[in-house]
C-alpha cells in the first residue's frame, strides 16, 4: 500500500453519493471490482451514502439512468464476485476532447450535480483513464469539484504503472488451459488426421494474451510450438518454414495468433482481402487465415479456433490471483477517494515472483492515460515465436488459484442485478 | 445391470492379451474409458493378462504398434481419468468392407495371433463399432476367434441404443457454460456495440451439441435466441426476421449454430463459395458466415467464436455424470467380455431424469454398427428454433456435477504415458 493511502479517511462535511460505471470490453472479473467498490463505499458511510451505477457505463450517467445499487441485496452483490461480463452494463463511448465536446462534459457534470455525485469511480482501460482524468479536470473548471478515481480493467493487460490489469490474469489462465487442452487433441489425431491447430486469442495491439498461451507448454516440443505477436512483424516465409520443420519433427503444429498480428507495413493478417460470393469484403477472423495459409503452403489438415468472448468472459475457470486483485482494485479505489486523494489508479505492485506476493499502490491518471504497455522485446524469444523464461517469471503466478463459482444443475449461478432506477430530476438527453 | 452381465465370468483355459484402441475424435473422457478398461482388466488376472494398446488406434494393430499398458504406473492410469483427449493417440481410420480389404483383417488376425491377444476393445463412435463388429466376424471366419466389445465414445451423441454417449456430456456442459458467460458479455456490450453473437458448435450430422447450448436459458428472452440445428432445413428468410424481432426486443441476439447447419437442398451454410485473394475457395466455418448474413441484412455489429476442439478437450469443466460413465463403459466391457459375450456394446441405461438414475446395460454391436441416432422433432420447438422442455429433461442431467483435475501453477496436471512399445514379431506393414 502506497505511503499515500496510509492517510486517514478526511473528515467530510457531509456524506455524498458515488457514481460507478463500467467502461469498453469487460472481462471475467470487472464485477469483482465493482463488488470491491460496492462493498467498501458501505464501510465508509459518512462519506459515501449510496452508489448510483450508470447502466451502461457513462452512457448511463449522459441519459442520467442511473441505477440505486441500495436496492440490490448483499447476497447479488456478494454475488458479483463470482459473476463475469459488467452487470451494470459497459458501454464502448469514449468522451471527446473537453474543446471539442463540453455539452456532454457539461451534461455529465448537471447529472452528478442533481444527484448529490461527489465521487467518480470509472472502471475501464486507458480510454477509461483518460475519461476519469478529464471529467476530474472540467469538474474543477465548472465549478463542481469532483474526487475521480479510475478501477483498472483491461484483459489486455496494456495498462502502464500497474504490474498486471485485473481482468488479464483470467484471460491468461483460460488460453493457457485452452491451448493445453487443444494441444493434446491435436496430438491424439496428428498420426492420421489434423496436424496443425490454430488458436486466436485476444490482444489486437498487445501480446500479453498470447504469450500467456505459451505457458501451455514448457519442453522444447511442447505446445504450443508457435505464438505470433502483434510485436513481431509477421514473416510469412520463416513462419511457413518453422511450421514444417515443427510437423516433421513432432508430427504437429499448435500455433497461437494474436488477432493483431500483422505484416511489417502494419496490415492485420485477419485483412485477407477475402471477397464473399457477392464480392462483399469477408471479415473473417486471424486464425482462419493462418490456418488457410499453412493449407496452401503445405498442404496439412488443420483445425482451428477463434474463442473470441468466451476467453474474457470465463469466470468458470478464472484465476483466484485476478479475482483478488479486481476485488482489490476496487477496494483500493474507494480508500483513496475517502482520503482525499483525486485523480488517481490502484495499482498492483508486484512484491515478489516466487513465491508471488503483491500489494496496492497507487498512480497519477494524468501518467496512465492514453499509454500502451506493450510486451517487452525480451519477453519473446529471439527467433520471434516463442515466450522466454522471463515471460514466463511474470505470467506464471497471474494464472494462480480458481475461485469456482457456484453450480446449480451443472451450470454456474451467475447473478442479476434488480437495477432499480434512479427518479430523473433532468431533461432528457440521448446519447446517440 | 443387463441380466446378462450377472453372468459368472466364464472358466478361462489360461489368460491371454487385450488389445484396446481408441478411435476417431477424441473426447474430455475417452481416457477416462480407458482407465475404466485398464483398471477392470487388471481384476481378471485368470482372463486377461496384459493389456496392449495400439499406438494411433487400429493403425497400430496394423503396424504392430502395441503400447505395454503394464509399462505404465498405477498413478499414469489412474490419472487418465481426468486426462482429455487419447492418450493412446487415436486414428481417423475406417477399415473397409472385408471384400475390398481382406489383407488389412488378415493382417489384424496376424498380429493378435503374434501377441496371443483373445480380446478386442475398441473406443469409438459409429464406424469404430462397425469395426470392432467385423472383426468378430473375420476372426471366426480365419480360425481366430476373438471377443470384440465396443467402448461407445462420441460427443455426438448419436449413437443409438444407449440413452446418451460418453464424451457428449462434457461438451454439453462446456458449450452450455460458454453460451451463458458470452451471452452475460454481449448483455453488457449490446447498448452501443456488439448486439449479435454466434457461437458455432460441433455436430455435423445431428444437434445434439447445439441443443445444449439451450440450457444457457429458460427464460423466454434468455439467451441462446435462436438455435440452428442439422435437423431442421435453414431458413434464411425466416432466420433473419428473428433475429431483427430478437435485437429489437432483447436488445442483443445470441445464435447457436451447428456446423452441420444446412439448407434444404442440403448445401452446408458453412460452404459460402467464398473465395479468398488467390481465388481458392476459403473453407470457414459457420459461424463467420452466419455473422456475416445478419450484417449484410441488418448491419449489426457481432462477434461470434468457433470452440472446435476446445469443446471437446475442456476436461476442466467435464461433466462428473460423462467422467461416471465413461468409466463405466470401459469397466462394463471388460465385464462383458470375461462373462463370454462378444459383439457387445455396454450402454448407458437411464431409470430416471429427477432424481437422475442410471444404469448400465449392452447391445449387440450389429444393431448399432452404422446407425445415426439424430435429434428427435421433439427435442426443437415448433419454430425450429429451439429446445422443448422434453429435450431440457433429456440434457440437464447429463452436464451434473464435475470432476476437476488436480492444478500446479494454475494449470491442470495432465498426465502423459510412457507409452513403452511391445518387441514387434512380424514383418513390417505399413498403414498409408
Amino acid at each position: 500500500m502506497l505511503a499515500a493511502m496510509k492517510k486517514q479517511p478526511r473528515s467530510a462535511a457531509k456524506p455524498r453519493n458515488a457514481f460507478y460505471a463500467q467502461s469498453g470490453g469487460v472481462t471475467a472479473v470487472i464485477n469483482a471490482s465493482a463488488a470491491g467498490v460496492i462493498e467498501t463505499a458501505g464501510q465508509y458511510p459518512k462519506h459515501i451514502r449510496k452508489v448510483l451505477a450508470g447502466r451502461h457505463g457513462i452512457v448511463g450517467a449522459l441519459e442520467e439512468d442511473l441505477i440505486d445499487v441500495s436496492r440490490e441485496s448483499r447476497a447479488t452483490i456478494a454475488g458479483l464476485r463470482h459473476t463475469p461480463a459488467g452487470a451494470f452494463g459497459s458501454a464502448r463511448f469514449k468522451l471527446k476532447g473537453i474543446e471539442q465536446n463540453k455539452a456532454e462534459y457539461q451534461r455529465l457534470i448537471e447529472v452528478f450535480a442533481a444527484h448529490d455525485i461527489g465521487y467518480f469511480f470509472y472502471n475501464g482501460g486507458n480510454d477509461s483513464m483518460d475519461t476519469a482524468h478529464k471529467v476530474s479536470q472540467i469538474g474543477a473548471q465548472l465549478g463542481y469539484p469532483i474526487t475521480c478515481i479510475g478501477v483498472p480493467k483491461t484483459v489486455d493487460n496494456d495498462l502502464p504503472y500497474t504490474d498486471c490489469c485485473p481482468g488479464f490474469g483470467s484471460v491468461a489462465k483460460y488460453v493457457a488451459i485452452s491451448t493445453l487442452e487443444a494441444s493434446l487433441d491435436v496430438a491424439s489425431m496428428a498420426r492420421t488426421s489434423t496436424k496443425v491447430f490454430v488458436m486466436e486469442v485476444m490482444g489486437r495491439h498487445a501480446g500479453w494474451i498470447a504469450a500467456a498461451g505459451g505457458l501451455a507448454g514448457r519442453g522444447k516440443d511442447d505446445a504450443p510450438h508457435i505464438i505470433l505477436f502483434p510485436e513481431i512483424a509477421f514473416d510469412r516465409a520463416a513462419f511457413l518454414a518453422r511450421v514444417k520443420k515443427v510437423v516433421e519433427r513432432v508430427g504437429y503444429c499448435v500455433i497461437v495468433v494474436s488477432e493483431g498480428a500483422h505484416y511489417a507495413d502494419g496490415r492485420f493478417l485477419a485483412d485477407a482481402g477475402t471477397k464473399d460470393a457477392f464480392g462483399h469484403t469477408q471479415l473473417g477472423g486471424v486464425g482462419p487465415v493462418v490456418a488457410n495459409m499453412i493449407r496452401e503452403a503445405h498442404g496439412y489438415k488443420y483445425h482451428w479456433a477463434v474463442a473470441d468472448y468466451l476467453q474474457r468472459a470465463a469466470r468458470h475457470i478464472a484465476s483466484k490471483v485476478d479475482v483478488d486483485q479486481a476485488y482489490a482494485m476496487g477496494k483500493a479505489a474507494v480508500e483513496l477517494a475517502v482520503r482525499g486523494h483525486n485523480a488517481m489508479m490502484p495499482t498492483v505492485v508486484r512484491k515478489s515472483s516466487h513465491p508471488y506476493r503483491w500489494t496496492v499502490g497507487a498512480v497519477e491518471l494524468a501518467k496512465v492515460a492514453n499509454v500502451e504497455k506493450k510486451l517487452p522485446r525480451d519477453f519473446i524469444t529471439p527467433d520471434g515465436f516463442g515466450i522466454t523464461t522471463k515471460a514466463r517469471r511474470y505470467l506464471s503466478p497471474l494464472i494462480g488459484g480458481g475461485e469456482p463459482p457456484p453450480y446449480e444443475c451443472g451450470l454456474p449461478v451467475y447473478v442479476k442485478i434488480k437495477g432499480v432506477a434512479v427518479k430523473k430530476k433532468l431533461p432528457p438527453f440521448t446519447v446517440k
